[in-house]
C-alpha cells in the first residue's frame, strides 16, 4: 500500500493483504495443476480449494463446505441466486427487494419487471433503515424471493436479515430468501448457520482479498439452477475451471478478516467515529447521512450543503485522500445515489454527499490528517459557490 | 514450474508465466483502486484494463477494443454469447453446434433443448474433421446461432471456423456465430477481423495467463445480452468490479502468446511430432486418435489396444509426467471421451487414449523421456491385461 495514500474507499474495493499474496503465489506458477485432473500436481491445488472451501463456511458460520460455491464476483453471486431461483420455480412471479440495494440487485429486478415479474422495492427512513413491516406487509403466496442486502454499501446500515428472514418465511416458507452480504463481510460476524437465510453472495476484494473472486452460500437443500453452465465444477452448480489462486486467495483474506474483526469493531469503528465527530464539529454545513444506529464499523456519510460532491472528490485526491460520493459501480452517471435519495436526503447536500470506508490499515494519523485538510476544501469551494449567501460562514472556529 | 515434472497436460490448464505473474504483482498490493473511482489511484488501474483491451483486440486481430469483453473464463464467455443471442432473439428457436464441443457449449444447448430449442449437433470424421456440408445443410431462417469450436481440445483438430462463419451467413444473414476458440489462442495466430465471426470466447489459462478470466469477442453491430446484471462495467455488458491483476495478466500472457506464436509452430509442433512418431514406432497397440491434417501444434491424442487409460496416467504420473485421457472438466465421470466416440474410435482403444498437449517450456528431453518411459509403462499394463492374448507382443525392438 502506497504510504502516501490516505485510502478511505474500501467499501469500493480493498488493497490486498500481503499475507493473501503470499498464500496465492505458489499456485501460479508452481501448483498450477487444474483441480480436476488425476495427477499428484492436481491434487495439490484440489487440496488447496477443498481447504478454502472450509475455511469460507467458517467465515460466513455454515453448516457444510458444500454450501460455499465459488464465483467469479459479487455481481455474479447475486445473478446467480436470483435468476437460479426464478429458473427453477416459474410460476411464482413475485419478488421483494429494497430501494437501495447494489446495482447489480436492483438492476436484476428491473430487468425482471421487463420479463413478467413483479417487484415491490421497500423504502427507507431517514436514517436509512429498512422499513421490516412494509416488507413483510407485502409477502404473498406467489412471492418467490426477497433479496435484501445485510449492509448498506453507502451509509453502512445493517439491515435485519435474519429477523426478515425468518418472519418471511412465517407468511410463505416456499419464499426464498437472498442476502447480499458484500458490504457485511469481513465487517461484522456473520452466522447464517441458525438463519432462514437461502442465499448469501460475498465478494473478496471488499476484505482484502483480490478482486474477481466471490463466493455464494446456497443452504442445504435450497436449490439453485446455474447461471454458467458446462463442467462438473463446484458439483455442477459453477462451470469454469476453479480459479486456485484467487480461492485460496479469498479463503486467506477470510482468516485475516476472523483474526481482525476485534480491531474492526473497535479500534476502526472509534477511527471512523473519530472522523465523523472532527468533521461535523469544524465544518458548519457538514450534515451526517448515515445515521442508523446499526452501522458496520468502518463507513460514515456526510453531505455538505451546496457543494458539488466531485469537486469535493478531486480536492481530497490532491491531498492524496481517496473517498468517493457512491458506490463505484454506479460513479461516471451523473445521477445523484439512489441511497441517498431513498433516505430522503434534500436536494441542498444530495449532490454534495461523500462516503469514507475506512479498514483495518487506516492509522489514526491519516484521519486526523483528513480532519485537518477537509475543512479547507470546504471553505475554498464555499468560496467559489454560486450558493455562498446561503453558506455563510463555514468553520467553526 | 517445478523442474522435475513433465507437464503435458497443456489443453487442461497452463502454469502462469512469471513474466505475467510480475505483471500482475503492482496490482494486488500497490495499484488496488477500483477502476471506476475518480482518485489517481483507480486512474492507474483503469488505465491498465484500457491498455490491456488493446493488447486483447490485436491478439485476436479486432477491429476495436470495445469488441473485447472481459469474463470470468471460457465458460463465462460461452454462456454470455449464447445465451446473450438468445435473449435477444426469441423468436428463433434452431441451433446448431458439433458433437465434440467442449461441456460449456455442449450442455448448455442439452440445456436449451429442455427450453423449446431445436438443437443439430454436427458429427465429425474418423480424423475427428467437422462435417462442414452437414452442419451448412442444416441452416435454415429459423437459426439463431451457430456455434462452432476453433480447436477441439482433445484432438487439436482445427474447424474452418471462418469459412462455415462466411457460408452461414449467405444462407441467413440473420443467424450469429459463436466461436469457442479456448483451444486456439495462443496455438495458432487468429484474425478475426476479416471473418463473419460474431462472438469468439477464450481463455487466458490456456495460454499461460491465471485461471479465472477469459474474454469475449463480440463483433460491433452484434448484439448480445448481459448474464450477469448490475454495474456499469464492460459498457453495461458484463457487471462486477473488474479483475485489474487478471485483466493486466491476460494481456501480458496474449502478448508472449504472440511473440512466442514462431516457436509454437515450428519447435513445439515439432516436439508434438517427435513424442507421436516415438510413441507409434515403438509401442505396438498404439493407435493415433487425431490424424486431422489440421491441427494445431501442441495436440496429440493417442490410443492404446486393451489398456485402461486412467492406469497408464497413473504409471505416468508415478514417473512424473502429466497427461490426460480427456477434458478436465468431464474428468471424475467414467464416460468415455463424447469426441472420441463421435470420431468412431473403436471400444478397444476408446478406453485407452491419451492426450499429450504441449506448450513452449516443453524441452527435447522432457520429450525423449516421455519416449523411453511410456513403452515400459504400457508393457507392464499388457501384462497385467484381461487381454494379453489379444494384445501379444507390445515392444517394437
Amino acid at each position: 500500500m502506497k504510504s502516501n495514500i490516505i485510502y478511505l474507499d474500501n467499501n469500493a474495493t480493498t488493497c490486498v493483504d500481503k499475507k493473501v499474496v503470499d498464500a496465492m503465489m505458489p499456485y501460479f506458477t508452481e501448483q498450477y495443476g487444474n483441480p480436476s485432473s488425476i495427477y499428484d500436481l492436481a491434487h495439490t491445488a484440489n487440496k488447496a480449494v477443498r481447504k478454502s472451501r472450509e475455511i469460507m463456511r467458517d467465515f460466513l458460520g455454515a453448516n457444510d463446505p458444500k454450501e460455499i460455491i465459488f464465483t467469479s464476483c459479487g455481481s455474479e453471486s447475486a445473478n446467480m441466486a436470483i435468476k437460479g431461483v426464478l429458473e427453477l420455480n416459474r410460476a411464482k412471479k413475485h419478488l421483494i427487494t429494497t430501494k437501495v440495494e447494489h446495482p447489480c440487485v436492483l438492476n436484476l429486478h428491473k430487468d425482471l419487471e421487463k420479463h413478467g415479474y413483479k417487484v415491490d422495492y421497500i423504502g427507507v427512513d431517514s436514517n436509512g433503515d429498512l422499513d421490516a413491516a412494509e416488507l413483510l406487509s407485502k409477502v404473498d403466496k406467489d412471492t418467490a424471493l426477497v433479496s435484501v442486502m445485510y449492509a448498506n454499501n453507502e451509509t453502512g446500515a445493517i439491515f435485519p436479515v435474519e429477523e426478515i428472514a425468518a418472519k418471511v418465511k412465517e407468511i410463505n416458507p416456499e419464499t426464498k430468501i437472498f442476502v447480499d452480504a458484500v458490504q457485511a463481510a469481513g465487517k461484522i460476524p456473520i452466522n447464517v448457520k441458525d438463519t432462514k437465510i437461502d442465499f448469501m453472495g460475498i465478494s473478496a476484494h471488499k476484505f482484502h482479498g483480490p478482486k474477481g473472486i466471490g463466493a455464494l452460500y446456497v443452504k442445504s437443500g435450497s436449490m439453485v439452477s446455474p447461471l454458467i453452465i458446462g463442467g462438473h465444477q463446484e458439483r455442477g452448480k459453477r462451470a469454469g475451471t476453479e480459479n486456485v489462486p484467487y480461492i485460496v486467495g479469498m479463503a486467506k483474506a477470510a482468516e485475516l478478516a476472523m483474526e481482525n474483526m476485534e480491531d474492526e469493531l473497535t479500534r476502526v469503528k472509534c477511527l471512523r467515529d473519530t472522523l465523523e465527530e472532527g468533521i461535523l464539529s469544524k465544518i458548519k454545513n457538514a450534515r451526517l447521512n448515515s445515521t442508523s444506529k446499526n452501522r458496520v464499523p468502518n463507513t460514515t456519510n456526510i453531505g455538505f450543503l451546496y457543494i458539488e460532491g466531485e469537486l469535493i472528490l478531486l480536492h481530497l485526491n490532491d491531498a492524496g485522500i481517496c473517498a468517493s460520493s457512491g458506490s463505484a459501480c454506479t460513479s461516471g452517471s451523473l445521477e445523484p445515489s439512489h441511497v441517498l435519495r431513498a433516505m430522503g436526503v434534500p436536494f441542498t447536500s444530495l449532490h454534495g454527499s461523500i462516503r469514507f470506508s475506512l479498514s483495518r490499515y487506516t492509522k489514526e494519523e491519516d484521519i486526523n490528517y483528513v480532519v485537518q485538510e477537509l475543512p479547507h476544501i470546504i471553505d475554498k469551494l464555499a468560496k467559489i459557490s454560486p450558493f455562498q449567501k446561503e453558506l455563510g460562514e463555514i468553520l467553526n472556529k
